[in-house]
């Protein structure tokens, strides 16, 4: 599956679906700002909350054991450090689907801001059909509400 | 189940256990110095270490669904702050048992210089049988291994 | 300082503060519930909420230099595991404050069910004046805001 | 600059560096297997480990503040769930250089079966020199030690 350019993810304004969250006291590293892989904590939440307003709530799929989303690939371009105090604003702000897998593009930017760009990252994930972890096509209120991004 | 006295576990020098290991990059928190949670996670680490010594690995224990040791009750007290670069070693310095409970004493010192206690905890077991959840009592390798530290 | 008792803590239903959040899909362990260490993260979490309505967002507290409140002691008590899928509320449930110290008593009960109290923690801050790095009154309006805790 | 190709990644042997750790206890999700951001945990494990070999443990570069290596971009490739209880071995197994930049190709086995590759990982670092904050050639020592990847 093609990547998304990390030009057009961080001008990108539009979004289907955005959360706000505090950096966490815990966050930073001994450089003194967030530690990288956080923000990818912080990109799960927002996909958290994407799903559950897909109708998909993490934990009901979880227990539902009817399908899973594993990651196939996730990445990440840093723009400008991140510091305890500051609020991030993640925006599901590119999408493609392809069958069983999706390509979600996301932009950290400064909620107080949101000129500000600190981050992009892309998430890829195969969608496999449980107990037989064989490929699925990605669940159709899930593809619908992507749509809402276009082209 | 009694509590240890924190001076008692600074200054103790036997140990059941004790392992070493090093700050994380990501450890620290706003502040500049590790955030006292991650405290829990060296101990943790620690009572890994023991419970793979006394022939029952952790990861074993969880597949085999034989028992658990869900923690009743934690704590710990903190002398001086810990910073990225220290290399810190944690001891199992203090046990007590009781039928299905254990309280165990953790010292947390410079790894470079022993002198120096950075922090002592204690954490308290309940060991329960699977799947029941009901009391039982403590393993005996386990009872033997911490009956080393005498009293 | 003295701690507060257990049972008192998961009972109380005044708070000086109170917040809600969501147990986060990587806050688990291997044995499938939230790990004890998070607990504490959760604390914080709130802890922070509480300061910024006193006036003092720690994100600013660090910033200015003026003071800090290291932690000298935390515990808690775990009554019920905690899942992902989970809404915790955390609440300020007890506070002493004696001269340059406070200890603050938590109580994690399930948001959407008040009754059902996960754990009940403490955690008692040392105020200390900066640089010197000794010990200072409690600032005023953090007094003020336990005060409204009453005994 | 360039990126590598994940297949060539997961079948190189040769490395520059490598050190094993295991998957702690809280490193899992709800999931039950490894967090997807933790593997960047272990990457920068890693990575703190070549340093140090290369004479530049990562706390003295931060107290010297001479220079940074702050990340431009991060990758991942998931080929298999890593689980609790797993030993992993990270390998540097990849290396370019370009001027103030260095992109590391990193791959992620079983220590038990290193034929079982869980996950390939990329990081950019571009290098500053501070107080400044522009961008410096790559550190001789550095430098020398990643050619010792060769082509």
């Amino acid at each position: 599956m093609n990547r998304f350019d990390k030009k057009m993810l961080s001008s990108r304004t539009t979004s289907a679906f955005r959360t706000e969250l505090a950096v966490r006291f815990q966050d930073v590293d001994a450089a003194g700002i967030v530690f990288f892989a956080r923000y990818f904590e912080y990109v799960h939440e927002a996909y958290e909350g994407f799903l559950a307003e897909a109708g998909h709530p993490l934990a009901e799929v979880i227990r539902e054991k009817k399908w899973a989303a594993p990651l196939k690939h996730v990445e990440a371009d840093y723009f400008a450090p991140l510091r305890f105090g500051e609020r991030v604003s993640v925006s599901l702000a590119a999408a493609e689907a392809q069958e069983s897998e999706i390509n979600l593009g996301w932009r950290l930017s400064n909620a107080r801001n949101p000129e500000q760009v600190f981050a992009v990252a892309q998430t890829v994930h195969t969608f496999v059909e449980l107990p037989r972890f064989v490929r699925t096509a990605v669940p159709e209120s899930i593809a619908a509400a992507l749509q809402t991004l276009g082209e």
